[in-house]
């Protein structure tokens, strides 16, 4: 199974490699990093960079296409090169997913008019803007197209996705693996279970980096 | 905050992203990726690289010192200069810290004799190997040393870490930034909590991964 993972600069690193663990450890799994030029990949903050070894070309028919979120992808949204190949690779993909924004270049690209998905919990009136329905759940599956909420939701899609393709066992060995048994410290992971003071606070911090 | 964060060939990807990830969004957090030799460096399944852009002498007392998991850990093992640099930043830092088998390099380094740690769970006899007490909790903060289970624990590692240094608000507020509101799809992410088959077969397949 060929899985493209699109990567930019100004990329949200665990997006991308939240999903990248999962998936790799999938049995025959084929997992490339592409960018329109490949090459190093700087996160937001710029402090780390994920190296891209494929151009969009080189990989032009995935399996899973994943697109993860990250204030970089914003540019991506109206590359046409990025988005010809969004729409292209999703003809033939068995599964196009997105992880936090990620939903927004989806969206961009056309994929999403109309049909139910997610994204961070920030945007999900910007994502309704360009013509999705967002929905609240952490994981959106509507036919192959798979949206996660924000940033972390990456995991439990990608955990998803295994389950979908070859079954409880091995999604279960794959979580195992990563020994995936949560325990935050907080019961505070959604606008819906965190203070509102809280809520207020990041909107306004995000907002505020957004706008940068 | 300076926190380093060693990198190596053969690196679990998402022992280092989903600390970095939380410990990034930390007001002033001054994050870094160090390594013997700066440049990239390739994950276990060789598919992605991290690019570390500092070296060991450069990075000489940070705040955090976190040691993430991964095959190629072992190497470090037996690496003079990465056990030396280990030992000296931790005369002065806030927390030393582990995910996975990164505690293995602590315990290399002789932090963890008769210390209560943990590893991933595959790891636990090894880790009693090396001195340390093997430890049935995700996450054991024993004084400044702070170790997590396998892979993802890391995010909720560094999650209790800044509820440590910052406290709930900061704590919450980073968690709901990532929206982590984890959904995993089976409760059987721990050896306790998975099929024995499923835990013997994961075992099996990480044994024989880490002998080639």
């Amino acid at each position: 199974m060929q899985v493209a993972i699109l990567a930019f600069d100004g990329i949200t690193a665990l997006d991308a490699v939240g999903p990248y663990e999962v998936l790799s450890a999938f049995p025959g799994a084929d997992v490339r990093f592409v960018a329109g030029e490949p090459g190093p990949k700087r996160t937001e903050r710029g402090t780390l960079a994920l190296v891209a070894d494929h151009a969009l070309n080189d990989v032009p028919a995935p399996d899973v296409l994943l697109v993860p979120g990250g204030r970089g992808n914003r540019v991506l949204m109206e590359d046409a090169p990025t988005l010809e190949w969004i729409r292209s690779a999703h003809e033939t993909t068995r599964w196009t997913t997105s992880v936090c924004t990620g939903s927004l270049v989806l969206a961009a690209a056309g994929l999403l008019d109309g049909v139910d998905a997610t994204t961070h919990w920030v945007f999900r009136d910007r994502l309704a803007e360009l013509g999705a329905r967002p929905t609240p759940e952490r994981v959106v599956q509507r036919g192959k197209i798979v949206t996660a909420a924000g940033v972390s939701a990456g995991i439990d899609m990608a955990l998803q996705l295994v389950q979908l393709e070859a079954g409880d066992d091995v999604a279960q060995a794959i979580q195992l693996g990563i020994e995936y048994d949560p325990q935050p410290p907080f019961d505070a992971g959604s606008p819906e279970k965190a203070r509102p003071e809280i809520v207020d606070a990041v909107r306004a911090a995000t907002g505020d980096a957004l706008t940068a």
